[in-house]
């Protein structure tokens, strides 16, 4: 029997417990072992709930209960998350958690310390929700190096879209309807302007490539400005429009970035549609890979949490399993966005003479209309090239969307 | 460092030397050790080959040889595959393959035969080729209760189907396609009449229900019956066809099957094209997750072999890593498959009064025409409710198509 202690009894933390309650079976089944939440930490009171003697006020009635092997952080923010896991960590207790700001901001500290009290520090939720992604790029991808990944990394705004393009609905029209279903929190500018989505890049980068970047030294981009035009014209070119999340290495250093991207058909990421997520990784031996499914969500990230508890548990009697080890970042870590190289799609007022400006600097390409705009993907190139271009030209530039 | 021996320098085989060689350096760091081919067993010679000098063509070279610590068989066929197997296993060897006919047959018996010599027999790579799938469904999902599986698991026949569908080609043409691209092979039938997919689907059900049927006794049904009416009739229903491995259970006892089926273009299987392989999982807890990458081809099927050979090493230290368990079926495990339940699309000949006739007996459906028939998916319903409703409404079936 191993006991469990949950921090945070919100949407993930209920979640968790319920998972432990209603598939105890099954779990003892595939571990030969129980596994029961002993105490739950929230400031609250939560009388009617079958877990409400659980609930503690105190910290230390866990951080102290030598019972207690394993503690399942998901409270959100950075404090006292990041504290009570560095307090569990050094105490001897194994971590796991659904908190991507904590992982973020503070894993490669979280993942150091673990390792030098021989417990484990595992964060399968903090990515893509209950879609089983970090493990499997952990062990299944060992034998490759990993290339490139771009992610669907947060549903509120895929449900924004994949509503803006399936149904026309403006922006403001779509972000109501996620608000109204509960999809879209009341301030919804982490989700929107992809802050959410930037500290799971974050993590994904330092997976691929062992270096954490911080998510706000990153280029972000939301999907605040996107419009139907932009929507019209990724149909006329054959293209969704999804907010990416994606990393790679630039002249050997460390590139994550969020940003709208126009996601031709034939790419898998493209049919993903409403509050799902969808990684594409790219790996030199496998090639490309998508791990699909619930993004968010109280029992599917809960999934993923006991998943990380299982493991625990399954190699409870072995010494230094293997885990990723992240470095912080440095500055000369961070590739210079300046020479990032893709294909974008440009579009710039359709005035008198357009066609012509936008041949002379980008040569021969196939143009669309919409909405009094002129529209094409241009060649792959630099940020720079893309900028100096763009100034080249001598056309007002309507929104430049960059193409997966 | 872990000396590995190779069973078989085939396509799959010299891909996983390569694999080795090519990524040794990440693998020694994700992993703190070396690992290295020792021995090759084949029959023929390699003299060109950088592996060449290792190959021998006496298989107690390796069984007798106490450095050689894992085994990876990537043979093919029964025998004598499965022989050598048992007696790697029982010399205390861990085993890795990609053999899925030895896996889907004897998986039950080499998983108990494993465990009582306290070794591990892998076999991420016979489904799904590259793509993690066993391994995430067996640590990621195990929090769950699985409830349904439906794969695309045969890349040749997907390649067919997609030039079906995109380019109009019939099933003669498209498979002589696939043969002139070295997708299918010269006697296909093993690929087009379903028998790879259901060797799949048994591993899939036994993973997800703990009991391994025989795929000789589960409905198969091929795609050699596939005409382009079918897919106009898809396609004016909005939908795509696939050759789908699907399990379930069925009052209490297991369904594994394979057959064509029309896919609604908002399930995520619709859009995987080409020779990709796509498997969804459906888990009681974290809804529907999807894995989706190369199903075939020398590197990817490389990279798994190499995944479950990192595995190894990774717990080498640990007695008793967690391990699925299979139970061979007995007659009474196998599901009726009369009790089975979907819709369908069912198609009959376009005569007078036939729409009527159709009513009378499937109720008010809506209908599409194309080719001399009418065609429209009726209810779910069980597959003696089917044969009844057919034989009921006296009119000749051209087709009968199972939907997603």
């Amino acid at each position: 029997m191993v006991n469990v202690a949950i921090l945070g009894f919100g949407v993930v933390g209920s979640g968790a417990a319920q998972v432990l309650a209603d598939n105890a079976a099954v779990i003892e089944k595939n571990l030969g072992e129980r596994v029961a939440v002993k105490r739950i930490l929230d400031l609250r009171e939560f009388e009617g709930s079958p877990f409400g003697h659980l609930v503690t006020h105190d910290f230390n009635d866990i951080l102290s209960d030598p019972d207690i092997s394993v503690v399942a952080e998901m409270m959100g923010g950075s404090h006292p998350a990041y504290d009570f896991t560095k307090a569990c960590l050094a105490a001897g207790k194994h971590v796991v958690t659904s908190n991507k700001e904590v992982v973020a901001r503070f894993g490669a500290e979280l993942l150091e310390l673990a390792a030098a009290n021989g417990v484990r520090y595992l964060f399968e939720a903090s990515v893509g929700g209950g879609i089983p992604v970090i493990r499997p790029m952990v062990n299944d991808l060992a034998s490759n190096e990993i290339v490139r990944v771009d992610g669907i990394l947060n549903g509120t705004t895929n449900y924004i879209l994949t509503r803006m393009i399936t149904a026309g609905a403006t922006f403001a029209e779509a972000l109501a309807e996620a608000q109204a279903k509960g999809y879209a929190e009341a301030n919804p500018a982490a989700d929107v302007e992809g802050l959410d989505a930037a500290r799971k890049i974050v993590i994904l980068a330092a997976l691929s490539f062992g270096t954490l970047l911080s998510p706000d030294n990153i280029y972000c981009e939301g999907i605040t400005g996107l419009t139907l035009a932009d929507v019209a014209v990724a149909k006329a070119l054959g293209c969704s429009v999804k907010l990416i999340g994606h990393t790679e290495k630039v002249q050997g250093r460390v590139l994550a970035m969020v940003s709208p991207r126009l996601v031709p058909l034939t790419n898998p990421l493209s049919g993903i549609s409403d509050v799902f997520n969808g990684i594409l990784v790219d790996a030199n031996m496998v090639g490309e890979v998508m791990f699909y499914g619930a993004g968010a969500g109280k029992l599917p990230t809960a999934s993923a949490v006991v998943a990380d508890i299982i493991d625990i548990v399954a190699h409870k009697a072995q010494k230094n399993v293997r885990a990723p080890k992240f470095e912080v970042a440095k500055d000369t870590d961070y590739a210079d966005f300046a020479d990032y190289a893709c294909k974008s799609c440009f579009a710039f007022e359709a005035v008198d003479g357009a066609a012509e400006k936008i041949a002379a600097v980008f040569g021969e390409v196939e143009t669309v209309s919409a909405d009094g705009r002129i529209a094409f993907i241009g060649d792959m190139m630099t940020e720079k090239e893309a900028d100096e271009k763009i100034a080249a030209c001598g056309l007002t530039l309507v929104s430049r969307i960059r193409v997966l």
